[in-house]
């Protein structure tokens, strides 16, 4: 249970200004709808006025612009922005659970291993020959961590996610349940005399630099020669594969089940929605983001913002062939004419 | 091997009449392709009369309206309802498989875990501090559940399935191998001042009600705050993504590597085809179905059947396009007019 | 560290022909891009003229009727198949890792599970009571295989693959790490008595043929009767789902999280490209072909290479549509005519 604290030492952890009571006691942080009168929530987006007009949170936390729709009894945090510094304060509240460094007696570490001894190793766990674990990681039980893979500092991989042979993890990773690193990339030559699909070597590796969150069951393979990259900061949702010799730009966010083909570039601060598939060998300028459900077949430019469902579009096109159809419909009907007045054109 | 029982037997078991001989012995179940002369099949759908011509089953369960198709040669069990009726008696012949209680001595249980003495923990399973799991359970190797996670009753949770810290699981709940619940969701505040995604820490959890099926590696992730909710009798196949503070109603099923974007909310028996997608907080009406790959953007009212994949809407398209371009070519060579006779208006 | 070769020796290996000093030490392979001095790479397109050109590799592999593209300067090994030998001497130069075969200490094999002497069990592996596993397979840590399931010979399990009771795997098969064979296939009889989904019992398992690789994560459910089957030689890719019943010829490839709903029938070297789905019960014609992301509803004949995105699909419409729209005002306006000369009828 996280202690109580005062609004005002939560403005000095956000760099914030209180309006009203800096003693005022915040219990925990909560959204609008659930917050009660000891929770300080936030507010970021006037598309919810109504939200923060019925919420039952003691404080809030709101930009200085939106401060006058508070009402005058609240007390407020005034900070440029606000859903930042939720996340901030919210941390704080919520601090990353603690493990006990060390390896669990049933865990199984191989005599090669290097295991900071600032690291935790639960039960179950296994570390491979010759990899090498940074301080502060924990490994949960069922994480497989096989040879000479490199794990970096203050890692958290959740149960049963597993980094393949030689695969490079930053520091401040986070691995969520069953994110699997490091398998083979799909890669097979037809060979028609002996009539099979003849595997070619993945020789390389994956690497995950500092900061990367990868989603439950997500899946980066490793490269056919060199590496497959996920930049710097970037989060990957559950059940996004990641295949050979993809490399990722930092900050970039991937969303739940996208699929990013084999060789695919793609820039910094790209965002993939649910379900986008990228296809193989393109190229995705920085900052480009793709609805969910795109498909992307070619280049993208930095900055475009793409596509959508292929719903939404086929919506538009419905309708503007239902239109096509009607005017047709009345130039049979030698209804229509110039300037479409529904009268048709004189013809004798 | 299943005992062989009578006809009559099963007939008391699923409150249906015998025509014909009671003491027909009926060694197993089966589709009609495949049943032989001692097993019992069932005839749900006029479709396939003609499978059920050609089968060589023993018996079969029909109902009344349908009992003349059958002929009147092979005894038959009549029921309202043949295809509940038949995975009645197919649970009758392919029971549960039973597992001795108690704690193999190659898992890890921690000391302050409560695993009734009823549940079976088998090799290599985890269960953490303050977890419970309930009479009955099977926990099969490489299942981990984590602190204060608790799981009901005469639940199944086949091997490497996951559970996270404080997830709450009813009676009768089924997990497939790898589906992980309470993975972090997806949220993150983009800081501009750091540049950094900051995580925002998803401090609630999981409730998956009771009688809720799960499929292989799929994932349902714990709330921000509060918790994303599996309503009672829900059945989600493989690869499903469920994403944060989604609220699945009861009776709902999920095909296969279809996904939901946060704070969904479904309400009950809804149907969502293979691969479809459900944008994030919108409303699901109870009984709206999805056809496969459907991608929902908006709330979506009760009972409605919806879209279908892009590809069965662009077959209409094309084909009411390529209409739409004969009929202009043919006013546009005159031929077309009134009445759209094909004959051209009269123009002078 | 792979030792090396000389050119001449891989000649063999391969049954090619060496152009220039069949003594050329290679060190190993690697794509053009990427290839020093002292690498073999291989050229099997011509789009990639410009690549062999700026190449640094020692020497390259080529087909005769290329070979002139290369220069007269550089050792070459001529074959018919480039990219089938550059497979072929990959392998070579990256040969499976080998693991001591036993048991080891901290894995849990039954009593009564018969692992053969020349295989490897690695430490947190499981196999259960009457399970087999070949000579020369290796399971990797984490990796459960339940009982009586049958592994074949030189198969590697990586770390949590998971393979139900009772399914079979064939010779050299293998499964990369989170894969997850015989998972229950989803099947449910809605009981209005209940209110409640009745699970069928999915009394079946899955015969998995020789040669075949599966991807992380992907999921193969076992059959409600009989057997799912993927074919021998057939190669599948991550995060695919293969349904309960589905028979997949060999030689196929399914690419990363394509889907193949209940009972499908796939045939011979078909290919489904990423995020491709096929519904339940459709029959697929040999070599059938499916870009990425299309959705299959229909039975397909063999041969056909089918559809495409939806949105390559949707991008030729919307050129269609405009070019109607165009068509059509000017009908309205009187311009368009006879010829489509754009000068309009005569029309008095």
């Amino acid at each position: 249970m996280p202690a109580e604290r005062s609004l005002g030492e939560l403005a000095t952890l956000v760099g914030g200004q209180v309006r009203g009571d800096p003693g005022f006691r915040v219990e925990g942080v909560a959204p609008l709808e659930e917050a009660g009168p000891r929770h300080l929530s936030f507010f970021s987006n006037r598309r919810y006025k109504r939200q923060l007009e019925a919420s039952q949170a003691g404080a809030v936390i709101v930009a200085p612009d939106d401060v006058s729709l508070l009402g005058a009894v609240r007390p407020a945090l005034l900070v440029s922005n606000p859903y930042v510094a939720f996340a901030r304060i919210s941390a704080a509240f919520h601090p990353v659970r603690k493990h006990a460094p060390g390896v669990d007696a049933r865990a199984s570490v191989h005599a090669e291993a290097r295991v900071d001894a600032a690291a935790t190793v639960m039960a179950l766990a296994y570390v491979g020959q010759g990899a090498t674990v940074g301080a502060g990681t924990v490994l949960y039980p069922g994480v497989i961590v096989m040879e000479e893979a490199r794990i970096g500092r203050d890692r958290v991989l959740y149960p049963n996610a597993v980094v393949r042979e030689q695969c490079v993890l930053g520091d401040r990773v986070i691995l969520q349940p069953g994110a699997m690193i490091g398998g083979d990339g799909f890669g097979f030559a037809f060979d028609p005399e002996t009539l099979s699909h003849l595997k070619i070597p993945q020789a390389g590796t994956v690497k995950v630099e500092d900061d990367v969150e990868i989603g439950a069951c997500s899946c980066v393979d490793r490269a056919t020669f060199g590496e497959t990259r996920v930049g710097a900061g970037t989060k990957i949702d559950n059940l996004v594969q990641v295949a050979h010799n993809v490399e990722i730009g930092p900050l970039s966010l991937l969303c739940g089940q996208a699929g990013v083909s084999g060789s695919a570039k793609l820039g910094a601060g790209v965002v993939l929605g649910g379900q986008v598939g990228i296809a193989g060998h393109v190229t995705i300028g920085d900052q480009a983001k793709f609805a969910a459900q795109s498909g992307v077949h070619t280049d993208v430019p930095a900055n475009v913002t793409y596509g959508g469902s292929p719903f939404l579009r086929l919506a538009d096109l419905v309708t503007e062939v239902r239109h096509l159809r009607q005017r047709v419909a009345e130039l049979e009907s030698g209804r229509a004419g110039p300037g479409g007045d529904g009268k048709g054109p004189s013809r004798s």
